[in-house]
């Protein structure tokens, strides 16, 4: 008995089925090391006919059994291993992983790991194939308000910078990372000795941003990318002067 | 000096630009009582022109200072005040809050209330208004694969329905909780005694569903609703036998 | 066949059974308005003698379904129903909730809720009955090392400060709140005008302080509570310039 | 101007102060295949004398900058380090992280990784060191009471069994996490084939369990090991029927 392979009378398509929140011991690329370890968060889903009653989710994770590396040649292989063993018109695939870069710290030049957010959306319709990368990167941003208003200081916090973008090239997490970097305050860092720190706090001082500023900075920034047409950016703040975000976002042919 | 009133020359516009996560002690209409008390996490935003350089987010806070009772009449003047206020020719309002259905054990008829999530977003492009709201409700979902081959017992689980719809007419809560209850292999309770669990068990287990099956028989019942042409459902089921989610969604004409 | 009540020979005891994690609407006293509604997530429990096999779980629901409000006398009655419902020898109440303080901005004068996370911790071992209170108050902290090494500026952040206090007094909310407040550099608040953020920016600048002097300054105020013997302050800044926390936290009877 | 070595005055040592919630990458032992990658999430700390202004946060980093795997004598000099670089009589070293297992399904023998949470809790005072090992391992459980009164079925659910233990023998994580299963009504699998589903399901049909009996069987698993004398069991079941969680906890001289 085979109950998802029976006919379905409700007239139903689904956009997705599948199965989602799964982690997952893999390596992907790095531009510096080759490739580094990661622990993904992963979802495999299919769309389904509205005559076939169910899918069989065993299959999704057959398909991440095989799986040692994630480079793009891996994701179009997934994508087509999904579509095929489903029957499916389309498939999809989202992953995302702590993501670490190696940072170097502004003035005592000490090295050490960053985590960042790094992401991988693919998406096979027939024989159509479009895969977005992204990153959340954390940055500090210093309020340019703040900063004109008082006599001394300037209000400044954590925010979070969410760069997402499609293309054909082949895109490093560093380079967007670096994008998210460049468009705020300072970059953060895991590790900074006192002349770092100083280093840090007088950069952001002097770089004040809104987050309406740092989504358009890197806006700009991803615009000059050739053969980059399509993104989106978000900013989110954790303004240390109120309990909640402030946020902005720019999107730009990507849904 | 106001920094955020200065022209802006990098020409980007962006799609979105307010607040996030802030929580606020509001009413809201409930079918039973009249209302019922709860906390809203809110988000208030704007579209902002290319050629202005922030926005005054404490107006956004303003707007919601003067709130008690959200209603559709209240969520439209929040989107007309922030439009205005924010000279801005799109404003965006997002809330979701706990919210409590008073329900009744099948058998004993014992009352308690059961916490679903509750969620209205509004969004006005110059003057025309466009209101979702939407729920996401714990169910009980039981295995037809595992019923069919296994000689005693299914595996079952708790999973979450989630349903949006936009429309002019009124929809309440309890409406739609009803509705995502009726599509699942059970409703779940917070107080259950020994006949009711006994109820509830075989219920379940005569009523096997998958998430696809609970997706659909949902959305089957929101297209009988009249004048209701866009909704989306969303079944999250959290597998008992493995360690992660199986999930189904449909859409129409939604988003 | 009642399972739960039959005898159990593997002759250990638990030192709790219950539920948790069930949310409920409820008032609770609040120092202004007389009371406040609210969403408490509440987790309710026994010690299960080593000769029993289980608990009745549906008791535990019953007893909250009769509850309107929290006040000293109710939980000390829920103590003791749990305790004879379930015949146990220890029973074990807690709950936490969103609760508003309704805060003045420095400057202007404007007037708007600012959410802290409350909570009340009941336990009663036979006759003997002890209750913690405590919040969770976000507040803003700015580096006192930072600000002396650096030109200008200084790096700044939202920070959370926990006060749970054991005592036969009674505390209001607000008042813990305050102490939390008046240790930072400055408090945090939902609406701020212009002149508010000069003056919140500026007074942070002027009181510079490390998660240590905030745990310190806390537990300063709390000494001279009179009848307050026992408490616990936790401070965690989310660091601006690095994507941790800084911590630091100091105890003093309570456990 | 080294702020943080000043005198202070204010007569009030902290117990714990350091930093929390950094995410790192590294190697940890693996009984299968000698080790395996993760990404731990972390937390450093000392005891801080009265008489000390601050803590020098950036130290701890430097600790972890210099760690590729976790191992016991690894764990025993971050320890020693964190004593003799912040001069403390008391060190602390909390880490988290994904572990997988790579598990067989029951009949197909199909091999898949299971994802289960590992943590290391390490202190050392003056001389004496303390090394907790933890896991947190996802299994089913079947309500013995819903089988006993239903026709047909029994209402089960995924549920966490947290063990920690403190030893100074050499423990497997691997080792736990059977415990764990062995004690709930059947292990989770990330892949499960027909037969697999079939063989899963009855067998917790046969085998129900209570949280309380998960919680005392795992005891008395323990309580077999030898020289192990200190541990805590946790069991927290995601209840199908309701919206709230079940849990049963016992601990033996641990904290």
């Amino acid at each position: 008995k085979d109950i998802q392979s029976q006919i379905d009378t409700r007239g139903i398509s689904l956009n997705r089925v599948g199965i989602k929140n799964i982690d997952w011991p893999l390596k992907v690329y790095d531009q510096t090391n080759g490739f580094q370890n990661t622990v993904a968060n992963i979802s495999l889903s299919v769309a389904l006919n509205h005559d076939i009653k169910g899918t069989h989710m065993s299959r999704f994770v057959e398909v991440l059994n095989n799986i040692d590396i994630l480079n793009p040649q891996i994701i179009l292989s997934i994508l087509s291993s999904i579509q095929t063993k489903l029957d499916a018109e389309s498939s999809f695939f989202e992953c995302k992983f702590p993501y670490f870069i190696w940072k170097e710290s502004p003035v005592s030049k000490n090295i050490s790991p960053l985590k960042i957010e790094a992401m991988i959306l693919g998406e096979k319709n027939r024989d159509e194939t479009e895969i977005i990368i992204g990153v959340v990167v954390p940055v500090q941003t210093l309020c340019p308000c703040s900063k004109a208003i008082s006599s001394v200081g300037a209000h400044n916090q954590r925010a979070n910078v969410k760069i997402l973008v499609k293309t054909k090239k082949k895109i490093w997490f560093e380079h967007l990372a670096a994008i998210a970097e460049m468009s705020a305050s300072s970059p953060v860092y895991s590790l900074l000795k006192r002349e770092d720190e100083k280093y840090v706090t007088e950069a952001a001082y002097n770089t004040p941003k809104f987050v309406e500023d740092v989504a358009r900075d890197a806006a700009l920034l991803l615009e000059k990318e050739d053969g980059l047409k399509c993104y989106r950016v978000e900013v989110e703040s954790h303004e240390s002067i109120h309990n909640h975000e402030a946020f902005a976002w720019v999107e730009k042919a990507l849904s």
